[in-house]
């Protein structure tokens, strides 16, 4: 499909803009509005190691506009627009900010090993992290400081990235929660509109968040592929089954 | 010397308590006060690389308790208490908090690389940094939110921290200027007293912070013996006479 009718007029796919983990975006003949197409694909360790999983594309897409709808529904300004297939979507086009943001409610994965925390340990604050988008850095853990000697992003800008991910890891945590799943920890992108408003980016999918079973302790995330522990589709079926009950 | 003169009373030297990469310290007759005594050792990359460089213990003491009086002269309040040789002084006893504070002015080292930063880069603000104190973790680079959640400090000492070093930071650097010396980064660890203060603690010395002549742009601290690029108490004796001729 190479166009969609979108609020009474046409949107044409254009050019791809760049490709990256598990998607495709391409430019659209409206410049605020970008076409997304996910990909079966699977990434760990940065990209180095990269797999074709038959199925995930459609899972991913399922499962982030769900938790975009429902967030909007939620009053978070977010970029997500329009379902065109069950791969693919339009999104409005931002100014990425150069930070990911991760959030963490229980300690896993490298935040274990790093301070040798005690799996599933819950943490109180919540612990949010910020990493510097690079890839030739390695998407290096910086702080408000280095971020603002960097020029990376303002003080303003840090907080609102800082309070809407406390407020969207509410919002995901009691969806979650409602489905019997644990929200381990997650990343966020956010991006600047052409005013100067920050929205919340990228896609919300298991493979940006941590998610176990409250019922089985199993990992429902991209942990399975990280850790070649089974067929990672399994577990997303079960989060989008889950959560297509509740919303 | 095994025992001092010091407020009227007579200090006596104990049992070892630890010995750190360039220093012993030991208890005293008086649970309150502890002694040093500078070894004349250097170490790097956390204490994986480790050699004796003669003269070096004395340097640092001489260079230490300039600044720690400078400091008090200052209204910072600190840990050392007196003199006893040239190699050996009495400080506070304190609760030592797991947390490194590195200040940068300048971009150096570790930080030009982790970001791709402009080796020298002035940097506004200036950068603070805490790291875990842990040989076993390899004092990790640490977030206030892990900090926090981590139980390592509290939110008011970690304020404290930021603000101690901020203005240790501008004494210090105006110090150095008038010595015709750049501060480009140093590190700082704190202590709480029996009352709960927050006192600086540990040492100051070329050994922890990055020195370079204005006139010359020669290093005059510890990365030369990182970098075997000459004898480390040419630059480490400069820097003393300088701040002997200002102070």
């Amino acid at each position: 499909m190479d166009s969609i009718e979108y609020e009474k007029r046409t949107i044409t796919r254009g050019a791809l803009k760049y490709t990256g983990k598990a998607k495709q975006v391409y430019t659209t003949d409206d410049p605020d509005i970008l076409w997304v197409h996910y990909l079966d694909q699977a990434t760990a360790l940065n990209g180095k190691v990269k797999e074709t999983i038959s199925g995930k594309g459609e899972l991913n897409s399922a499962i982030s506009q769900l938790l975009f709808n429902y967030l909007t529904g939620n009053n978070i300004k977010n970029h997500y627009l329009h379902s065109i297939s069950k791969t693919d979507e339009l999104i409005t086009s931002l100014d990425i900010l150069p930070i990911e943001v991760v959030t963490r409610n229980y300690a896993s994965g490298h935040f274990v090993s790093k301070f040798a925390a005690t799996p599933m340990q819950k943490l109180t604050p919540i612990v949010q992290e910020f990493y510097y988008k690079s890839d030739a850095l390695d998407d290096p853990f910086i702080n408000d400081s280095q971020i603002l000697a960097l020029n990376y992003a303002t003080t303003d800008e840090l907080s609102k990235l800082r309070d809407e991910s406390t407020i969207i890891n509410r919002h995901l945590m009691d969806l979650f929660r409602q489905a019997n799943i644990w929200l381990i920890d997650f990343k966020l992108e956010f991006g600047r509109t052409k005013n100067g408003d920050i929205l919340l980016a990228d896609e919300l999918s298991p493979d940006n968040m941590r998610l176990v079973d409250i019922a089985t302790g199993n990992s429902l995330d991209k942990d399975v592929f990280r850790k070649h522990s089974g067929d990672v589709t399994v577990g997303y079926q079960e989060v989008l089954t889950r959560l297509q009950q509740i919303i």
